[in-house]
């Protein structure tokens, strides 16, 4: 393998690809980027067993071949070149690398040891803006459980139908789901679901989140892969391939109430701030009460405990509906609230003991359900 | 205890008082503030028993009084807090706190648990600029040893005397030294030296740093104090008192050379850079060598290790006196350049096993002293 790169593009690509790579002590392999030099294109790859990726540049090369380097050494010592170009050639198992005034040898490893990254069958896929897949995707995915004892809700649900994305995740105490719609054409010939690990959802966040244009997904039976393509040419510039979670994910429509018994319509900030202020007066079990008073058009917001003292605070909203007084985890409150970009709140109640839905005003792809605390 | 204060002037005393509050297990009463009221001023005071910290603000006091308040509790819900007016009474040992649609009761501590912070004599005094101040100190503050095997180096070194401040600070492998010249008068009779602990000189930079105006220091035997007035009225608005650490400290004077066997004049970014690198392939020493080629006009950086590769860079400079080969601990040169703000760095060597020294250029109130590693 010879090649010439420009630094910076060499560093944008390591920034990415370092991501997946392991700190792993059982099989240092992992630690290690793979670089495959083929016609015109350096194709960088990592993987952590359960994600893989690849990610393509255009670039000159000399000789096509392979090599796999420590990440995260190397893309520490790429970070700091200046933006010249830089000679990578491959010598035995080590690269060197010639840069102005610096000049390395890297101690590598033989292409063959690295494992392959799984292929994605392309028939069928969907199509979506990057940031819309990104954020629709950040909404929910810190609410999935990440234990072991369910495996099924540790991951987060996504069902691909022909015009719109359903995500959704849940902890059991509380439950988020968003609906992306989508404007542009898909191959979908029937629905598909899925259960992508919370680790997959995270770092496709981190990888595509600020980058413009779209996001193509393709379907296999146990793998799925996010790919985004060059801008100067018909070509991938990042794959993203992730292993599924198996299982059937628990059939939360069933949960989702259709009535209220009380609703409130609420100022976003206000009523964040006021839950987070309750928060430092609660108890052992993180309990916020909320009463309302609808002749008053008002709710109360307290809490107390015994090392710290009593709080109290009210908001005035909109209200509809029966008086209540009911508990809830001040954590689950405010992270569904955090979720809730609106500058208007609608939370619909069902009596002390039914679960809590919070919405944003006016906007029904999300919602946000959260179950309360039985006090009696 | 009752008064009346606006949020955001109370917002900012707590949140520089709770600096100061520990989380201590053993004696609760210092992760309190201590509130004092009395005529126009309200004064917050806490003290981890090493450094003591009073602040004052100008509020309507309607009743004189006391009463000692978890800070982080206090703090936290003061900063939820809309900027209004809120109005504190103490009732029993609680402080009853409202502020618009907020009402909370905070259980609190009979002042007279708290510990009394020393006062200082007021008779000899230095005056300077506050961020002056800082930036001189934090050119050293890193450099202590904390350790407590050698007490007295583990604190920073003060010399006051009439014109000029020197602060001093040394881990054994390397010293640095900074000078700030004073404009200001001073009441001082005679020299003072003191030894001040690490972290008081932190907390006196992240207090300070950032605001406008003169820090007035006042010395007595065991004791120092920091003080800075308020804008308003010639009152104090923060005064930090601080313990010393006793002991003598080393006469590090004698260890600075007076004589160079080689000068190099460099890029100090470039120079940094090209230690980062090479610091990528040091060994478990960490070490960094330097080959300096006088007639060549520039200077070799190389090191390798079995596990990673070899690294070689070159950097151009201004070159005096002989060729010389030495090994550094890139850790100990990257602190040092890191503290030179200027362009453009001098460093002084003094033989394979004598001690480096590194200078800002055209400036000789900073210096850093590092010693080599001995690599026969």
């Amino acid at each position: 393998m010879r090649l010439i790169i420009l630094q910076e593009k060499l560093k944008n690509g390591l920034n990415i690809i370092e991501r997946i790579s392991l700190k792993s002590l059982t099989l240092p392999i992992l630690n290690n980027v793979l670089f495959s030099a083929e016609k015109n294109f350096l194709k960088l790859s990592a993987t952590d067993l359960e994600i893989g990726i690849n990610w393509w540049v255009l670039t000159k090369i000399e000789k096509p071949g392979e090599i796999t380097i420590p990440s995260r050494l190397l893309s520490g010592f790429i970070n700091l070149l200046p933006n010249k170009k830089i000679n990578l050639e491959v010598e035995k198992n080590n690269l060197l690398l010639n840069c102005e005034n610096y000049k390395t040898q890297i101690n590598g490893f033989s292409a063959e040891e690295f494992p392959i990254i799984p292929k994605v069958n392309q028939n069928e896929f969907i199509s979506l803006n990057n940031s819309v897949f990104c954020r629709g995707v950040g909404q929910v995915v810190d609410i999935a459980l990440p234990s072991g004892t369910r495996p099924e809700i540790s991951g987060i649900y996504f069902l691909f139908q022909k015009n719109a994305i359903t995500v959704a995740a849940t902890d059991s105490f509380r439950l988020g789901e968003k609906k992306i719609f989508l404007k542009n054409n898909s191959s979908l010939k029937e629905d598909y679901s899925l259960i992508l690990p919370q680790k997959t959802a995270k770092e496709l966040i981190n990888i595509f989140n600020d980058k413009p244009g779209e996001l193509k997904i393709y379907f296999s039976a146990n793998q799925v892969m996010f790919e985004r393509l060059m801008e100067e040419v018909v070509h991938p510039q990042i794959q993203v391939v992730s292993r599924l979670i198996e299982g059937e994910y628990p059939n939360y429509q069933e949960i989702i109430p259709k009535k209220y018994t009380t609703q409130l319509i609420l100022n976003k900030e206000e009523f964040l701030n006021q839950i987070k202020s309750a928060s430092l007066f609660s108890g052992k079990i993180n309990e916020v009460n909320i009463k309302i008073l609808p002749q008053e058009k008002k709710i109360e917001i307290f809490s107390q405990s015994p090392e710290t003292g009593k709080y109290q605070s009210f908001i005035s909203g909109k209200i509809k509906g029966q008086p209540l007084k009911m508990s809830f985890n001040h954590r689950f409150l405010l992270d569904g609230l955090a979720n809730i970009k609106s500058a208007e709140v609608v939370f619909e109640l069902n009596g002390e003991a039914g679960p809590g839905l919070l919405r944003p005003l006016a906007d029904e792809s999300y919602l946000y359900l959260v179950m309360p605390i039985k006090t009696n």
